[in-house]
């Protein structure tokens, strides 16, 4: 029944900017954001804008972090493993090197400690974060020449970023951070022998099947990838509790649209790549052993040295170790069975 | 002198009933309810409250549906497959054999036609439907004796449900429909011979394993199981968009919850049966292609038969194929390399 009206202070007049480290030349992770803005203000009647200003507008695409902790803009979608430099348990937040998949990542920040722990992180920046989707498993990017073998991966000029670039060195690839326009040009004139984006969808805008055809899968540094909403904590706490729990649906909103964004569309994105010249290649096992070692390296050197990086590591492992034992028996078992149902019902 | 306050129509006074077909004995189901009443009340700051019933306090478990149609409550927390007699279209809401599993079946609700199809079915029942939670893949159930052959199938008497139920008597099998609280009993004094529930975290609850000790997986017909929020059209036309949105979002946010929940404790759950004598067998690939078989003959006979039926089952199967392939090749190899690849390390 509707009836009686409220006080006003219930849902008050508050305008925020917001930044993105992307623009809308990548649409799943752009309107994603836009998702989030136009579900605040629906949800708050109206009185609850956000302005979105994409990346490089008014705060640079890796600015994020820094414009937050400032309250430059009030909030900002971004993923955290490009603040790697500043501290490398961010990297949790976003992806690291076999670790957990989409929904695990989101179990682990749900039900298990990931996101007390990631607070705990991100309160040091006067941030206070939100899980915002995530990009289900990345490729394993572009490659001139096949990889055969490890000893393929030695010499490599490679575009990659932050913690990949880690374990990836420790393979004998030279690791490069190049800005996603620079990415074709500095193929095209050899300067880069590889290239990992993301995957389908986005890496279909690139065109880098036609300088780099060998699309390798699986991206084993990015078995999932979490995007975050960050928001500034004196702004956040200033809002009344209705607008908290608002940004809080909001943002599980526009992130389940993120994920279903590339879920849908990177199979269609893929047929297309390979009818315009892109070979697929799995990782030779020897290559995905040799980086599992590598990996498992790295994460002992960061755990001596770090010991915030090994506190969320061990309860990260822990719970992937946990879980995944489910999710070989009953999702992959199922999965496995009907992929190889319909490739027989096909013939 | 009086007059209507600026604010009136933005945040009115809204109190809904709520009936589930769960109760809190099933506590990811029941609480996941919770959480979306929680939600709409704290984006509203009060002011849209939605009261929750348990199944079978003022509403029957399995007349949700009715319930909601004839706006004796105004929304309701079920699952679709329940309503299977009136319209085995409905199916297609929850869950059908050899389907999409959690993650393609939010990308078919949310990016493919999915939520535009399964509304129009709805609409002819005065409901609006809200997609609100995934289980993940099920076990295949609780068997007395070992099943090493399809033959081993014929004649069991088997609890379980609806589309399933007919795949498995073309097997065979006597699907028997049984109340979760009778299931016990049934197998104890011999008059079944195996059960179907949901997973670890819920079947934990039964001790089946003391009665019928095989616990088989994959549950083929239930690859994923959605839950649905259902409103009565008439009470959601009346409110204003801000609550319709926080009604959006607030499905969204309480289905992830009820899918992480799932994610994060069926590991757990498992172990503790398998501890308790549960004894964990894979369907023979025989068993699982007799099964694949029954199910297109299923198929087909249903789509000679109801015209609406065709229409769906159609665009989602076309779905899963679609989307098929880059999941195997993305998330599937990066899964089953991993899987194996922690094997390796604990040894």
């Amino acid at each position: 029944a509707l009836g009686a009206p409220v006080m006003a202070q219930a849902n008050p007049k508050v305008s925020w900017k917001m930044t993105s480290t992307y623009t809308p030349s990548l649409p799943p992770l752009y309107s994603s954001a836009q998702t989030f803005c136009k579900m605040v203000e629906e949800a708050s009647g109206g009185n609850f804008s956000i302005r979105l200003y994409p990346g490089g507008e008014i705060v640079p695409g890796f600015g994020v972090m820094d414009a937050v902790s400032n309250n430059t803009v009030e909030c900002g979608q971004t993923a955290s493993y490009y603040f790697y430099g500043k501290d490398p348990t961010f990297c949790f937040d976003t992806a690291v090197p076999f670790g957990l998949n989409a929904r695990q990542m989101n179990a682990w920040m749900d039900q298990g400690d990931g996101l007390k722990l990631m607070r705990e992180l991100f309160a040091t920046r006067n941030i206070v974060n939100f899980p915002m989707g995530n990009t289900g498993t990345q490729m394993g990017g572009w490659y001139r020449k096949e990889i055969k073998t490890p000893e393929d991966l030695k010499g490599l000029k490679m575009r990659t970023a932050g913690f990949a670039g880690e374990v990836l060195s420790r393979l004998g690839v030279v690791p490069q951070q190049i800005p996603p326009g620079d990415i074709y040009p500095s193929l095209e004139k050899g300067t880069l022998d590889a290239v990992e984006f993301v995957g389908p969808v986005d890496d279909e805008k690139l065109g880098l099947q036609k300088v780099a055809k060998y699309y390798y899968y699986p991206g084993w540094w990015e078995g999932s990838a979490q995007l975050s909403l960050y928001v500034n904590d004196g702004a956040y706490n200033q809002l009344p509790k209705q607008y908290q729990a608002i940004i809080a649906m909001a943002t599980r909103y526009a992130g389940q649209q993120l994920l279903t964004d590339y879920d849908a569309h990177n199979a269609s994105a893929l047929r297309r790549l390979v009818a315009s010249g892109a070979v697929l290649r799995a990782f030779p096992l020897d290559v995905m052993n040799a980086s599992f070692d590598a990996a498992n390296i790295v994460y002992k050197e960061f755990c001596d040295k770090y010991p915030q990086f090994k506190k969320v590591f061990d309860n990260y492992m822990a719970f992937r170790d946990e879980v995944s034992p489910w999710f070989r028996l009953a999702e992959g078992s199922y999965d496995n069975y009907l992929n190889v149902a319909l490739a027989r019902a096909k013939k």
